[in-house]
């Protein structure tokens, strides 16, 4: 499309199985409902309002970990419900997917504490119940504490051989899902007796460093094979990860010109890998708070921040960088904080521009750790396309400070302006969420993309020799 | 109750996420809906089927490698659908929840490819989205093509070690589920800004042979804490597993004096390890095709029949025996055959009566590892009662040959014959699982369980001290 007619934003709301996801303090607010997340209910409402406002996601975070470094432990992260407790997040997909038509999924999971051949079938199993409608957030994980209480180590994996694990993981995983069935294995031939064609399924063989997985798929193939993937991840390694397998690329920045620079730097490595242009969509995280005028956006502002809990802003903090901010001032300029690997996203944040000294509280929000967007219709909308023009973005992943106000404000005050300027994507039964996120005929991977090389054309893997039961049945 | 009144029998409906559990080559019947079990709406369908119809429990087997002994590949587990193609099994239960009021879900899942931190997780997650409904089936996993797949080695772990690692699992897990966070931790305090009082969150501290886990659990408590323990073993590790841990054990015999010997024999032990005679409930698996009449129903069994692939449930014995059955004659008196570790199935059954030689056969019915029971409603119900009366059962997981016919059929004919004799369980809305099979008062484990001893009563571990907001808040 050119740039006259503009395109449809990604429009994802960003969640977590938790009581604050980013929100922190919002849940004593007496409209808040997040600290029923433990129920099927709230998701599922949850779900249909997304679907039927015109979101094109629920985009789901994890974190398998306490956040137990700011003050030494986890006391103000369960306190405070920030990211505290926290349950497992692809378990009411299947709830949420049976009462809406659209909506897709975008499922965190991480590659360190995962066996490839078990995560590709949960994720076969979840895109054939949501009819293709399913993303992988492919993360690596940080959290000091999961190492600690999930593989028994003392401190996390280092970040890059983290990366190389994903690697390979995702390879496998492409592996199982591109390469062992193909699209006709399963024939259901009630006369010749043969269920799938054991001639059309192959074993992968993959022998690596970190896994060994000899046989096929235990599932036949979903619709999209392989998820929608998702990734996040602004360090060198990570953003190498992202330029080859990502289709959707989830970025922060303190400012658009600082957002553009990771995008471009990103497309311009995707390209190098053999992809197109636009083969890898980008959003960010924003928190809108609207209502009928400007005005009344900015008084609802005002009321959430009072609920507003700083400490739990850096008690997520210092779970991510590592370093214990229980002491900071939020208005004193940032010391640069270089810290061992994966836990560097202050530093990556006060890298991007050398020449500016950093507050914590420039970069964390008054209501958390978003691009905070206070507005009526108009303001909001106009805000989002600059922020998208400005930072080469496509979508955003939106917070919320209530749930589900925020998304009941933003679908009645603020749809209706995106739909007007075409921002809306339209939306067209028996779609894919790769069909509808990129505009494409196939449900599947793209030919460029690193997972398609392993589809199968021609006798290149063994396969299983046809069973003597059937060899009788067709004699 | 006294023995005047009859108890209601456990009825599960016993199913797996793939075309053929153990109905082979049912699936080519024009009637059967198998092959849709990809599907959320044939899992939907299914789940209101059996809430609606009176039944306590779907129970949901899994095997997470593929059955490649028989004839040394996977070729006719893949031609004939036996238990291939496999999806996973914990994926659909929320929207089978979300449509249903009592039914319970027995789901499978191996302790040989889980984290405990993270299963645990998993199973408090489901445990809270459908208000307290779902057991576990313990399974230690027996297939060599599993452990080559998953862990990368040459053959599965060796039985007992699998057995010590389970022991260590569920260890972790109680702690977890039973230890870590007491009943009034989550306070959800709007005034004094607390959410979840660290005080009464506990790190379990577990350092073990197998697994290390120092953190508290990551969820917080469901309606049942523990999910119901259900647990299927016959091995000597098996029985000393279940007699310690099972609420209900699941489990086989080619006659019911056999499985009396079993039953007996896991009571006794149970009873040694300090639990009450009744603390453990035993089910076995049984096939009813039933009809109006004796005559119908005859005629419908003949008619499946015409169907069933003898060679299908030789796959899965040689998957389940480890030993390649492809050459052998059904009707030929079998060689005692003892196989390494957990792959004795056939051996565990020849050794009950070593009086008597077994065929194939006599094991594998004509449709299916099952009992048969053809018949009217009251032929039916006077075996099942006889079953149970003999065996020492408390219930049944009903195959089938059909889906989701068998049990249409068995709710029509049957069901209204049980709840005449007592046989059906009364429902209580917001029962938990636990509280409906054992008609407890309490939803979690009874006291004498050894998941109990984790309980905290005083300070037994640690507590994470207050957060500073919480305590400036107070203040």
């Amino acid at each position: 499309m050119s740039q006259v007619e503009p395109r449809p934003f990604i429009l994802n709301a960003f969640e977590m199985t938790t009581v604050s996801h980013t929100n922190f303090g919002l849940w004593r607010h007496p409209e808040d409902r997040t600290s029923e997340y433990t129920g099927l209910r709230f998701w599922t409402d949850l779900a249909r309002l997304l679907d039927e406002g015109g979101f094109d996601g629920l985009f789901i975070a994890d974190g398998v970990g306490q956040l137990d470094v700011y003050g030494g432990s986890a006391a103000a992260a369960l306190a405070g419900g920030v990211q505290a407790p926290i349950n497992d997040p692809l378990l009411a997909v299947s709830a949420m997917a049976a009462v809406t038509e659209h909506l897709g999924f975008g499922l965190t999971v991480s590659t360190t504490y995962e066996y490839p051949y078990l995560l590709a079938r949960k994720f076969t199993t979840l895109d054939h119940l949501t009819e293709g409608r399913v993303a992988w957030n492919v993360v690596t994980s940080t959290r000091d504490s999961a190492a600690r209480n999930i593989l028994g180590r003392d401190s996390q994996i280092p970040h890059d051989t983290r990366y190389e694990i994903a690697e390979e993981f995702i390879d496998v995983a492409y592996k199982l899902w591109e390469g062992s069935w193909e699209d006709d294995a399963v024939v259901r031939d009630r006369e010749r007796r043969v269920y799938t064609d054991p001639a059309k399924v192959h074993p992968i063989a993959h022998r690596g460093k970190h896994f060994t997985v000899p046989g096929p798929h235990l599932s036949e193939p979903s619709p999209q094979r392989t998820p929608v993937l998702f990734q996040a991840g602004t360090s060198e390694a990570g953003k190498t990860f992202a330029a080859r397998h990502a289709e959707v690329v989830f970025l922060h920045g303190p400012t658009p010109e600082l957002v553009r620079r990771q995008t471009d730097d990103i497309r311009a490595r995707a390209v190098a890998a053999g992809r197109s242009r636009d083969a890898v969509k980008f959003i960010t995280s924003v928190l809108v708070v609207t209502g009928p005028t400007d005005a009344a956006a900015r008084d609802r502002y005002e009321q959430l921040t009072r609920y507003h809990s700083a400490e739990g802003s850096l008690v997520l903090l210092s779970g991510v960088t590592g370093v214990d901010w229980s002491t900071a001032n939020l208005d004193a300029p940032l010391e640069y904080v270089e810290t061992e690997g994966g836990r560097s996203a202050l530093a990556t944040y006060t890298k991007l521009d050398p020449a500016r000294r950093w507050t914590l509280r420039d970069i964390y929000g008054e209501l958390g750790r978003n691009e905070a967007i206070v507005g009526g219709a108009k303001t909001v909308v106009d805000r989002l396309e600059a922020l998208a023009d400005e930072g080469g973005l496509d979508g955003f992943n939106l917070s919320y400070a209530l749930m589900p106000g925020t998304f009941e404000d933003f679908i009645d005050y603020v749809v209706p302006e995106l739909r007007r300027r075409g921002r809306i994507r339209e939306r067209q039964p028996g779609q894919t969420l790769r069909q509808r996120l990129f505009g494409a005929e196939s449900p599947y991977l793209p030919d460029e993309h690193p997972g398609s090389r392993y589809r199968r054309e021609g006798p290149t893997w063994p396969s299983i020799a046809p069973s003597r039961e059937a060899a009788t049945a067709a004699a």
